[in-house]
């Protein structure tokens, strides 16, 4: 397999665009990126999207975007693995570059939320779990969710409070990234005074959805130019887990998301110790204290202690969440393992202002599909 | 990159299944295929599907396969290109296992269709459309086709007759497959007197929509058991072109089949001569015509000649819906490129049966997506 490389990145605002369409906002992030890559043309294109025939009515997004980007005739299709789908697109994009078939990929992750009425928008998002077996039976998306924090506070014994550290920091964070949603702190007090959603996950803990794209370019090593930030692709695996939390023998523990980053991490020659930055899944709270315990950076039921403890901010052990993370740069869901990645991207490369870690050699990206049903792991790696 | 064999396949016939789910679909042919293949378990999973959202309310369908099957952590992701979806899993899953990344690989392509009300599958079938620009001024996919039919026949003087030996080749074919969904001949009486879909379409011109899964099980060349046939990927390439039609210079012409199968065949160091059979796309009896016209059998303009000729019959110069095409064996269309490529093997390795074309070596498999906006070419080679 070939080396590869990141050569450019290009996203927009998450938020409510409602002068913007669908192929509009694919439109802005791809050309941003490929502008930024230094590249006119790419040799083929992946899509990240989950509900675009429910919410636009469009499906068909390669053709779409290799038209509007004035890329007629490449390849380009769609990866669709729920809210894991722009990891999977550019895991795909990775693979093709990888193998030799191309030289360039364009990965793009979508999607156009706000158009359409949210009981729609909650149903489309229950299309990520199980029909028959959990949606059938009334579940929503942050139903699952909220039995799964549940019985983690069961077995470990945290209250909802305990986990305030982690969309603290991600608001604290997003106040200096523009493509944010939401540009503003939070404190305890709006935390605990946030209206409840479904016990035991209030407004707080839950991330927000949101219109947004964002895109990367990548490369083949060996094509890369000499001038260029050298920004490689250290490590790539994704892993499934059922796709209903109830047949999981330990459901608060999320195997997939074990598993992918392990294989990332061998491959990368790596520990958890090595990683300067961590762009996680917060989807809800609970994922992110989930997600460092299931990629190593705390042991077992001690996710919190984290955030509790001031470890995950920029100058923390193990910063995460530094462009505002799901919950505040907002969680458009095929799009968020693409602005994961550039997130990542933009801190290797030093171009994160006010909230740049300094000098960080790995990055971690991880996205989430599901309630862990699906999990997609990179690591990014700063040579020169 | 390196060289890939095909060692299992597996379907399910096409039709109304009243008493299969969309899991139990895509299960049966993923392991018909896994035990054809004689293989446990393998590295990775490609779900080829384009309208589960809407038809099923699932998504995430590459979660919900691996468990089902009982490969539960196996890496798995749906990949969405309309109605190419299928031949666009097989490839993502070909240059995975090309790349080196894995060893062994499954694809299965599925839709479940019938469960809904037909406007639904309507609409959804029409978000393989430009949903700004073709849709919502009204037109359906069916009517969209009719609009390229009519042009085609107004430009090269065709009558709607003359496209007849196309659907009753296929159905011909058909009576012979116990897969196919429609098992009976039809004559040029039936075909005339067929009611009128969307002038110039009438129902003979229409393949049918229905459940139906298809699956193929790919290794590497170096792990290819030595009592197993050899049948290899010989050229593998996919193209777009506009999503809209009235946005391409000549509608008339497939420039992105042309574009797909030129490369295909340069890989495969043959010409459209050395083909022995071909799984072409007839959605519509126009698709056919223009399929032929670009992958190089038939001048422009000339393509139903072949049909008028006999030249497409099992024993003309080019077969084409050897078991019964899109016509009459069914399409279901997220399916539909991994029955194309499950019946080239069928006949390659000599399995074909009543439809058994005389010894071939190369196989041709195109899956086309909207109307012409995506398209897949795959080439298969039977090498002992």
């Amino acid at each position: 397999m070939r080396d590869v490389a990141v050569i450019g990145i290009g996203q927009t605002k998450v938020g409510e665009h409602w002068d913007k369409s669908l192929r509009d906002l694919t439109g802005d992030a791809a050309l941003a990126a490929m502008a930024n890559a230094q590249v006119g043309l790419v040799d083929s294109i992946y899509v990240g999207n989950m509900m675009s025939s429910v919410a636009n009515q469009q499906l068909h997004l390669g053709a779409m975007v290799a038209d509007w980007i004035g890329q007629r005739y490449t390849e380009a299709v769609k990866v669709e693995s729920a809210c894991s789908s722009g990891g999977s697109a550019f895991r795909s994009a990775y693979l093709a570059v990888a193998s030799g078939e191309v030289d360039t990929a364009l990965v793009v992750g979508v999607e156009k939320m706000t158009d359409s009425p949210s009981d729609e928008i909650t149903s489309a998002l229950a299309t990520a779990a199980d029909a028959d077996w959990e949606v059938d039976h009334g579940l929503s998306f942050v139903g699952l969710n909220a039995l799964l924090m549940k019985r983690y506070m069961f077995e470990h014994g945290w209250k909802g409070i305990d986990f305030a550290g982690f969309s603290i920091n991600a608001h604290k964070n997003a106040v200096h990234n523009p493509f944010a949603r939401f540009q503003k702190e939070i404190d305890e007090k709006k935390f605990i005074n946030s209206p409840m959603i479904c016990d035991p996950i209030n407004l707080m803990d839950a991330s927000s959805i949101g219109d947004g794209a964002a895109a990367v370019v990548i490369i083949s090593a060996e094509r890369l130019p000499s001038n260029a930030k050298k920004i490689m692709v250290a490590g790539s695996d994704s892993a499934t887990d059922t796709i209903s939390i109830h047949s999981r023998k330990t459901p608060t523990w999320l195997t997939a998301a074990e598993k992918s980053a392990k294989t990332a991490f061998t491959q990368a020659g790596i520990g958890p110790e090595d990683i300067g930055i961590f762009e996680y899944h917060d989807a809800f709270t609970i994922m992110a204290a989930l997600s460092l315990e299931a990629c190593g950076f705390a042991e077992r039921g001690k996710g919190p202690v984290l955030a509790l403890e001031g470890e995950i901010g920029i100058d923390g052990r193990i910063p995460v969440a530094t462009r505002g993370g799901l919950k505040a740069r907002g969680h458009p869901v095929g799009a968020t393992g693409v602005y994961q990645i550039v997130e990542v991207i933009q801190q290797l490369r030093g171009e994160a202002g006010e909230t740049q870690v300094p000098r960080p050699t790995f990055g971690l990206a991880q996205n989430i599909g599901g309630s862990g049903s699906n999990i997609v792991t990179h690591i990014f790696e700063r040579v020169s």
